[in-house]
């Protein structure tokens, strides 16, 4: 049997122990699992930060990959305990939009996991993550069905990601991520951005300076300076060659990013 | 062969490559080993920290899983190396005290590692993880048996954990560790602590607030109030909800809630 | 078939997706993968500092496993991507002097990665940790044979490591690497400083104070008194028993350790 992996994805951070609490209960309950970590640096409780962090990842994944995410600041509360499938890979996490990118892909199916079935012994009311979350994504790992996990939910929650505003001569991205060598992602997806610009060259204004044109890669302008590309996200990034845009330019989450059609 | 899991806890962080030398060590004498991290994050030499961590995890785990625990300010020094084996658990790490809440476990047994017996090489004084610890512990997750490790230590060093004090009309529980969301978990046990409330209600006196009464989860109180709740640990716990107690409250380890019985 | 390990080593930190979407790569191009993480918390684009944990740490694992090492701030310029063999391990990584470990190993052989013959799709020109050097690590990490990467480079790039002037009755290292527990670590080799040493006694002036001969661990001398010793490392290392070197002394990277060989 081949082992299926489990990717974690959680706001725990690694100080303490509830990830290796998590683990130890998917070890228990199927112990050929491949545990992956994603990211448990997700700020505490930031839902939206989780999910993009989800978008950017669970494509790579082999299909049969489970992922287990826990960014749950009403756990214990009436919020319900979700299991996702889409494309053929499974998700599991609390049912407060955290898992928005699984639900919007076509064909998406959700369900409730219902803890008799998925093998949940006591349930904290502080620690969803280890004692529901981590046996239904161990189930899912192992034989377990994804229709078993419990009845079909229609109306999860999702949370609208962050869209630019592209239309006429005048139009904004903004900032969704800055990540640890101070890139500024932001919400401008490369098709529609691309459809928008037409014929005519990009001009930026990011954060106190202005940027003319789309590099290809960093090290295509000079050291220092700052740029505009597609990243390896498929979305508009603003950088600086060596340095950290998100200082540099100062650009943090939320920023808007002016754009601007120019003749070439 | 089903793969084993070693579990590694260590005050050695993930910015330097001991963990790393470590986990090549092991792989090295046991290819089929599954490698989990419980934390490197312990402050340096805490074995109080590290401890507390452990006594969280362990017992998650499957029997047979193998705890790999390196917090060793006395490397090289005439401190015992040990193996212990508790619940069908087995454990391996200096003899500090590091290992108490594995030896504080019924019927556990503890036996002092022999270098030559698990295969170990050159041991450089500094690094006892990497050149002893990690090739008892493959040896362990191997087909070793636990009593082929060596001699048995009949007075491995226990650490006594901190205790809450339940008696009379005030009484008191400490805080032993403040978690990444501020919580601030006690040293009172669910149990203790209900034989000593009663019938009566729990009114508590946490850094510069008072609590009346338990809650279930964080979400049972308004935003940014503080709230008292048995939490996953079991112990008693002092939180914000949607905040930091350590943080609001002045709470950190070492410091005392104080306990009271009021009428319902 | 047992698990060949695959070992990362980038500075793309541990709060970002890049490390997570490398791994997803490498498990849907070869399933049973074991990964493990070296470190993440490079410093960004500091290719020393990746050479340096590269070469504590590869020779600690089995032969076959493959190290996958993406410090890469000429990503999608001209730089060639590279796969090398060395002691039957295999890394891969840019050419830019981060795999110098690996090609200072007597024997070793270097290939430039071909994107058609490791199975890569579309390369994003600012990540070819995904989209080039986690297929080629997989391809390693599966049935691919060293040859089948690419062509033969004669002339990978190196970096010469910094090394300990030992000459004369006064002689000079170099910290290479302050750890976690803030142990400054030099250039100075075991053998080379014996060597130099002779019958003499070793003297040090680290930073502020004056060190008196070798130790051979860090409890060997007063808590808080600082000492000189051959570390896990094989190199000349400076500490402060209990304390963290780096701050008591002052001493950080690229700052001179003097050594003067007195009678005993």
């Amino acid at each position: 049997m081949s082992a299926v992996a489990v990717v974690l994805l959680t706001d725990f951070g690694v100080s303490d122990w509830y990830v290796a609490a998590m683990k130890g209960v998917i070890l228990a309950h199927e112990p050929a699992t491949e545990l992956v970590d994603l990211s448990h640096a997700v700020p505490p409780g930031d839902i939206d930060h989780a999910a993009f962090l989800l978008e950017q990842t669970w494509r790579w994944y082999p299909e049969g990959t489970v992922f287990l995410v826990v960014v749950d600041p009403g756990v214990g509360t009436a919020r319900r305990a979700l299991g996702v499938r889409a494309a053929e890979r499974l998700f599991v996490g609390p049912d407060n939009g955290v898992l928005s990118p699984a639900l919007e892909e076509p064909g998406a199916e959700a369900r409730e996991i219902d803890p008799a079935r998925v093998g949940a012994g006591v349930i904290a009311p502080t620690f969803h993550g280890r004692d529901l979350f981590a046996p239904a994504a161990a189930a899912l790992a192992g034989l377990a069905t994804f229709a078993s996990l419990g009845e079909i939910v229609r109306d999860p929650v999702r949370r609208a990601a962050s869209r630019a505003k592209l239309d006429g001569d005048r139009a904004e991205a903004h900032v969704v991520h800055v990540d640890r060598f101070g890139n500024a992602i932001t919400d401008a997806r490369e098709a529609e951005l691309l459809a928008w610009l037409g014929e005519a060259r990009l001009r930026l204004r990011a954060g106190n300076v202005d940027i003319d044109g789309l590099s290809r890669t960093y090290g295509d302008v000079a050291p220092e300076a700052p740029l505009a590309l597609i990243g390896s996200t498929g979305r508009l990034e603003i950088a600086v060659h060596g340095g950290h845009a998100g200082t540099r330019l100062g650009l943090g989450v939320g920023d808007t990013v002016g754009l601007f059609r120019s003749a070439r």
